[in-house]
């Protein structure tokens, strides 16, 4: 029926030709009224509701990129909806890949996307024309004093972002309340010494009042930025604490988001630049994490790229990274990326500082037009 | 270091064997520290807090089982972290699988399971020795008066549970504060005249305070049980509305839950019942989904067996069902089950009530002992 805004969503679907168009069929029933047709007695919910196949198109080997058009009604500005509407029961299909959507500018809008993006945060920490640079304070287990000392040599070596790393919580070698002060107050205290104060991010973690309390305890610390998993937090509950908190940068990270047959490029460049991700955590190729160029490439690009006007997410490639890839990254990624360098500095211990300056000049010196 | 508490976690590695002890140790590191052990320089971390690698040994086709402890001081009781610490970077690692854990004692009863479980369940409907039986609303887009219709039939007919479809969240088609009135009075209503009031159980969306919100509503119209998603909403808030509602009935729904490398007995069965599913809604076998009977056989194993002292959470087979696999169903699961039929019982349209009459009395009717 025209008129219906829909949501165009790609599957990639392994069947064999034949059978290929009762499969997409099941498919576009399966993630909207879930029921056999032919016990739906309202026309008006055959022709609006009930899921459309739009597209078959061949694929990869053995697979078929199908699009299914689900009604924009169905999903409102929801973002926990979002999720169950794409990939709620066919998440638990084998045969199934949710591999990109194509939204209505209404939903687009209605959702929001992040409130800073590339450009906010390269206001708040003055830095153009180059990429930024980031690490981790690890590992868990560590006194907040111990990070704290940590944050200081980072920022003795002219780091622009440092964060918790996504294993440290609320627990009690380093409650929130106590460490999160002591490193804003670490940081900030470099930063007076040396001329460039750092941006922290803290990691939230717990239930949507929990995250409000630790953003609460941020803010008193002089903390205004975050990172959080929305697939561990829930989507619904980081979208409503971002658009709680407009003045918050929001770095998410992939914690329990892969594995699950959801496109990277789609999850972590689109869907969580939707729900308002400024700066987006992923693993890069080449590390710990078996992502390819392609992948990255295309997750950096659905991040940073126009798409209904909403601002650009950051990417920031992460997991196993060495001082020693920086050129090739820059050359990969260009200027507007962070790269995200935690164990590798490290390791470098007590001349963690020197180590960390040395990663920031290959960052600031390389020529972003070669 | 002995006295450590740790959670057992088991992972399915594909390695090959001469690769397999470094790969389960990269494993225990990436749940745990993710930083090399050559970096971290308290003594403490490396004895209490780095994960720790348990056994090894041969499973499947060029698979590992792989048992690393984690430390419990990483986990608390904050169920968000939970997920984090089981398969938050390790989700991202094509070659594993999170297949089981095992807790200390502490921790299962930190996080409390189930309030009601099997034996509540039963008390509220009023149905002990034979199995329950439960049907869903749908399809999404029906007005809330099209819906309580269809609760009204399901009630003459006698069934004991009446839950809605997942995809029915909060849309303007059926808003929840004027839907959850309308069926509640329908088959309050329907129950006055038959003499047996089934369960309704509303499906809850949207963040915790939406959630709570629903909740509430529910309350006012006298229903005191909901079904959830917990990928969907987050464990953590899950778990928090759970704790914050003592008296309601709740039900778990598996969207988002597939997929994901993450062995679906562990996820429905226990980390579900864990966080207080008093029942847990998936796939059953022979259905839409691909689960085996061995899959299923171990889900509801898991979601019933003593654990802890938690309280048993009722598996609720559910994708795909018809009456005529009943007598089947029951000999294969046995008495504490509960049958959800959805799709097929709508489809005899208007004939609703006595198709559901027929399905009530096969499950009424079945020999338990045989």
């Amino acid at each position: 029926m025209s008129g219906v805004r829909r949501l165009e969503v790609t599957y990639l679907i392994r069947a064999a030709p034949a059978d290929i168009e009762s499969r997409a069929q099941a498919l576009a029933i399966e993630q909207s009224v879930e029921m056999p047709l032919s016990a739906i007695t309202e026309p008006a919910v055959i022709d609006t509701i009930v899921g459309r196949v739009e597209a078959i198109v061949p694929a990869d080997a053995g697979r078929f990129a199908v699009t299914i058009g689900l009604a924009e009604a169905t999903v409102g500005a929801d973002a926990g909806q979002l999720l169950s509407m794409l990939f709620g029961n066919s998440s638990l299909h084998d045969d199934v890949e949710l591999l990109d959507v194509a939204l209505p500018a209404a939903t687009a809008a209605a959702f929001g996307g992040p409130h800073h993006g590339i450009a906010g945060l390269r206001a708040r920490l003055g830095v153009h024309g180059r990429a930024l640079t980031a690490t981790a304070l690890k590992p868990q287990g560590l006194p907040a004093a111990a990070l704290a000392g940590l944050a200081r040599h980072f920022a003795e070596g002219g780091i622009d972002l440092i964060k918790d790393d996504h294993g440290i919580a609320d627990q009690p070698a380093a409650p929130f309340a106590e460490r999160v002060p002591r490193i804003a107050a670490a940081v900030r205290d470099a930063g007076a010494r040396t001329g460039h104060t750092p941006l922290y991010v803290p990691n939230l973690s717990g239930d949507l009042d929990r995250m409000r309390t630790q953003v609460a305890c941020a803010r008193a610390a002089g903390v205004r930025a975050v990172m959080v998993a929305p697939m561990v937090a829930g989507f619904a509950n980081v979208h409503t604490l971002i658009a709680e908190n407009p003045d918050l940068l929001v770095v998410t990270h992939p914690a329990l988001g892969g594995a699950s047959r959801i496109a990277p490029p789609l999850l972590f460049g689109r869907l969580f630049r939707l729900i308002g991700a400024d700066a987006v955590v992923y693993p890069n190729y080449g590390g710990r994490f078996g992502y390819t160029t392609v992948t990255c490439r295309a997750l950096a690009d659905a991040a940073r790229a126009p798409w209904h006007g909403l601002a650009a997410s950051l990417p920031v490639p992460a997991g196993g990274m060495t001082r020693e890839r920086v050129p090739e990254l820059l050359d990969f990624y260009g200027a507007d990326v962070m790269l995200l360098i935690g164990g590798a500095l490290l390791e470098a211990r007590e001349t963690l500082a020197a180590a960390t300056a040395d990663f920031v000049a290959a960052v600031h010196g390389h020529d972003y037009m070669g």
